[in-house]
């Protein structure tokens, strides 16, 4: 057995036990160069925050954003702001991206009605002017 | 060694064995129940298609969004539609939402003016009478 081939075996029986174990899946990731999310539901939410946006303020937000990724059926989520990119069909007008992903739509209800979701808006919603959200599941 | 004990030990090493070829890391995917995107940029694509929006359109630009994800440097993806949900703060007038992610700006900017996005462009362009496009960064 070549080395490379030594290599490959045991990556697909690393991805196979991981598999197994119920950490490694298709829908949240592959052995492959690139994942395809397609079973997820993608819940995509940019909030617009009153203006100053000062340090204080999005410390606050930040922390809350942290708190309310805690909540169990997310299974993946990215914090942001807007990149450094400026072409016409660019929106980067807004403060901060949610994005969040779940198994199915059930899983977002959950998320939806769950107590730090609402601690989450009952905390900050006087912060935000504005909030626009895509939910999205795969064609 | 216990069962559970031994089954925690095998993941461990499944995972760093991933993670050693490079295929398991920390901004893509973890051990947990959870995956954090921290370190990936986001690139979320919402097109309106102009109507009407016939079977044969939306053939011909799903075809067109799953040639566009063969681009090397795109490391995940979703290809989707509005879910059916509709509270206040929702968009769901779009007509398909082309999600990304890239390791970086850079692996993006290859992206924008890679052939296979190019010729994405040149034929459907016509399809669309709206894209907007959010870029975002990690906090």
């Amino acid at each position: 057995m070549t080395k490379q081939l030594k290599r490959r075996r045991f990556i697909e029986t690393s991805a196979k036990g991981l598999a197994a174990a119920g950490i490694l899946t298709a829908s949240s990731c592959t052995t492959g160069n690139k994942e395809e999310m397609g079973s997820l539901f993608l819940h995509h939410v940019f909030f617009w925050l009153k203006e100053p946006v000062t340090a204080e303020v999005r410390s606050k937000f930040e922390s809350a954003l942290r708190e309310l990724i805690t909540v169990e059926t997310i299974v993946s989520y990215h914090l942001g702001i807007p990149a450094s990119t400026g072409r016409d069909v660019i929106d980067g007008s807004y403060t901060y991206s949610l994005f969040t992903t779940f198994r199915n739509k059930e899983d977002q209800d959950i998320y939806q009605t769950h107590p730090t979701h609402l601690k989450f808006i009952e905390d900050c919603s006087t912060l935000w002017e504005r909030v626009v959200v895509y939910d999205t599941v795969s064609i």
